[in-house]
């Protein structure tokens, strides 16, 4: 019993369930027991075209899944419009919860899930791979070093990617009815969770949209980009500014500035390679004699993995599960607050942007 | 005559006069004849610590240098209040002007210098070095690229740098009498001439201070840090945020995407190395299979350098002032334009500022 593997369902065949297929698999304290789609057929071309084992099983309905005893954790890859009902569902059949972002259409709803969650003794989690990385605990270190890295000065991410024409009319992520928050929801959910990343989940005093021309949006008002700024309004004076978009060549930057160091990446989403990521930091730079160079360059940083991080993920979250369901822990509060906070931010950029950029204060 | 060098007056002994007198010594088609500060004492010292041949002229005064009938062109590295009274004498007196950045305390300042140059036949340039390293060149051609870079989305853009107590005392830059536009004036400068350079100098539309609490000011009201969102206004979207600072790690970041490919760099102002430069740039990046990696990585472009780039600068400035000297041509528009362009988009930054972070457009 204390080997036996965390048993996952997953509702919803969405491209990205592909993903954590292999990395439920990949996880040492995790299996797949079963996958639920809207169809049987649909659920069946999934589970043929991923080659998923034959003892994996396969419903055609969401409910068939949350009913299954066998399933302790059930991992959500559904359109954000959906994650209300089914998330809260899931929490009262006894399920822990892995939610994809955005968590929620806004923080109520997600506070509706949370206390589902907590009022019933399950584990949440929502689908942010990166924060598991290795490498993410590296830079953290390199961060809290007052010497190397100082005080924080100021933090800029993009998420950016080009998307084809056929996703602008198709693609769940830009219909108002399933992902309403657009961009905003899928890219801006990182840029969102690296900045409050960086400055240790210490809430942005305001936030302001970049100005209304700068913000795309469909025929359906899906918003295509956007950007905003967040202070802190500290005598430290730290600034934070994002852009996100699905109209720019693919881009996952994300560059923090302190005291006396600085860091920056240009993959922090999705490493450019699975076992081993980089990121570079420079400390106590400075301009050599008549400021014709710099004494240094910014050392690259390789960090290995033994595992993807989205299996990283699935076996924090697994561990986290088991521990309540063996030893009767309770439900971990870091990972639903890191939720919570970064749904509440990205309330406030939405809310800014409805106003024409007028500041939003928390 | 052909081959006389354009003999260069410097008046100002600041720090960076310094890196300017190599630079005169090593482009060859210019020349150093004289140095004047306010005091002989100051200009001798000059001259003695960085070892000036005896052949260079030592003035006490600004305007015995305006008056050597030998002197063709004057560079100015003085604190910019003091930039209006002797750029204007200069052109009057038929010098070519090098004017140190930012070029004026705002547009009709520069107007006025930009007129009296232009009434007195002379060449006006401002000392922004980068534009005149091959690797500017470089990375202009991969961002005209249609196919590899496509159509501009992004910018963004920093200089900071920390200082010591002593600076925020005692430096010019500092000094609402002397340097006004502080941080905005000295890092700022090169940040807007980037974005507008990357955007071909089409001047945004609409320009937004970022919001008041993430501005920085000493006692005396000058700008410590500060940043700005510029947008165009078009169909396109495209949008650009920069950051200055006196009082954040030493950056000089330059990221440009655009709908196929992004550029970035990490020491667009001051290169790392002075014979050798690089940047980086990916072109039809993508995710894999499974969005566990990407396709391509950014791939570093380097740059050889004949020439440091001031000298480059200086070399472009005298051989516009020679062809006005011997051949009798106008002096080049080219040059001026940029400044004043700068100088404009900085003047609406700072109205933004002191409106409280209001659109200003242009």
């Amino acid at each position: 019993m204390a080997d036996d593997p965390i048993r996952f369902g997953i509702i919803g065949c969405a491209e990205i369930a592909r993903k954590l297929c292999r990395a439920i698999d990949l996880a040492p304290n995790s299996t797949l027991h079963a996958i639920g789609s809207r169809s049987m057929e649909k659920a069946k071309e999934f589970a043929t075209k991923n080659g998923l084992p034959e003892t994996v099983k396969i419903y055609g309905s969401y409910d068939e899944v949350l009913n299954d005893p066998c399933v302790d954790a059930v991992y959500m890859p559904l359109p954000t419009s959906l994650h209300g009902q089914w998330a809260v569902s899931a929490a009262h059949k006894k399920k822990h919860i892995l939610l994809e972002k955005p968590t929620a259409l806004h923080v109520a709803e997600l506070q509706l899930i949370l206390e589902a969650c907590e009022s019933n003794g399950v584990q949440f989690m929502d689908g942010t791979m990166w924060y598991h990385h290795p490498r993410t605990l590296k830079m953290k270190d390199l961060l809290s070093d007052s010497q190397l890295f100082g005080r924080l000065t100021s933090i800029h991410s993009t998420s950016t990617f080009s998307e084809t024409p056929e996703f602008f009319e198709d693609n769940i992520r830009v219909k108002p009815d399933l992902d309403a928050l657009g961009a905003l929801g899928d890219a801006g959910w990182y840029c969102i969770g690296a900045i409050l990343w960086a400055a240790n989940y210490q809430l942005p005093t305001a936030v302001t949209a970049l100005p209304a021309a700068s913000i795309a949006r469909n025929s359906a008002g899906v918003i295509l980009a956007c950007g905003a700024s967040f202070l802190w309004d500290q005598e430290d004076k730290k600034v934070a500014t994002f852009h996100c978009s699905f109209l720019s060549h693919a881009s996952m930057d994300l560059a923090i500035s302190g005291s006396n160091g600085s860091l920056h990446l240009k993959d922090f989403i999705i490493p450019y390679q699975e076992n081993s990521a980089s990121f570079n930091f420079t400390s106590g730079a400075k301009f050599v004699e008549l400021h014709i160079g710099w004494n240094v360059k910014p050392e690259k940083i390789q960090v290995a993995s033994e595992l993807p991080q989205e299996a990283l993920m699935v076996q924090e979250f697994a561990r986290l599960a088991k521990g309540i369901k063996d030893s009767g822990h309770g439900p971990n509060g870091k990972w639903p607050e890191i939720s919570r906070k970064t749904q509440l931010v990205m309330d406030a950029v939405k809310k800014s942007i409805d106003l024409g950029s007028k500041p939003v204060y928390l």
